[in-house]
């Protein structure tokens, strides 16, 4: 019993510090994309706000994306390529009809966010991801990663079909 | 002549001194709403995500619904009525489909904002707006408001069929 404590006990404090070093850089490594190394940047939620989408057919949702200081100020002045240190954050809820809002405006007129899908990050680094034209990417759902790697291979792949000017973003600032 | 030159350069005078005055107090005195005097806030473009919505109809807009510290705090706190100092921005912009996303998806599925149409403001006093059950309204567009009476009365006619419990807030945050 004593060395199985013993060794939990040390289990628990390489669990600690790896969170505490986790902690430290604002990323939990336990949570980052295959391929690209990816996590969810802390405070995100908080971004600005660079555009809306809705997305129809089998994503049926709708969006809103959210961009960290450097990629707002890159936004803002046109400059392309994004320098490195830009984020850009996908946030996807359910594209869903408001009953509340459809009684109140007396026709079917209103669509709402409803339960979150998923959240999409978008990272600059031209050093680390020069072999996808320098962004990395990942997907998470309810905080966790998708661990698929088939799944982030889509993701240059259908950015990469943007043209050049664009530097691989879909989406343009919404004045 | 030099009569005319002195009153102009008096009223260019007084024109400067209104424009410092609302510059100090973040408000411009000559662009704010008929019967809540309600003005663009500084800044608030850059403010948190509340919600996202797609009004169809004659609106036909893509809209993000954005809040102060004030409004976000209230928010993720669930607390209602929002405490005065609260200020809901309301953004629209024409709803348009992306060719270029189509193009690359393979299919019609993308939606995003185009021109914007106009932005409301929601401010809430309890004291000052005590009539219009607390809230105060304007609406702006291209960052000049709507003069129209008869418009701004709609605002509050439409929130009051709202359950008592929403304090005559369409809005639920998306997590």
């Amino acid at each position: 019993m004593s060395v199985w404590y013993i060794r939990g006990t040390a289990l628990a404090s390489a669990f600690l510090m790896t969170g505490l070093i986790a902690i430290a850089d604002g990323n939990d490594a336990s949570n980052t994309s295959p391929v690209y190394d990816v996590g969810l940047p802390p405070g995100y939620r908080d971004w600005q706000v660079i555009g809306v989408a809705h997305e129809a057919g089998a994503l049926n949702d709708i969006r809103v994306i959210l961009g960290n200081d450097i990629a707002m100020k890159a936004y803002r002045s046109a400059t392309r390529p994004f320098p490195d240190g830009s984020i850009i954050a996908r946030l996807a809820w359910k594209y869903v009809p408001s009953a509340e809002n459809n009684a109140i405006f007396g026709q079917q007129q209103s669509f709402v966010a409803g339960d979150p899908t998923n959240v999409q990050i978008d990272v600059k680094d031209s050093t680390k991801y020069a072999a996808s034209g320098g962004w990395g990417y990942g997907q998470f759902e309810n905080g966790r990663v998708n661990p698929s790697v088939d799944l982030i291979n889509t993701c240059f792949a259908c950015h990469d079909r943007l043209p050049k000017s664009e530097d691989l973003v879909f989406t343009r600032y919404a004045p």
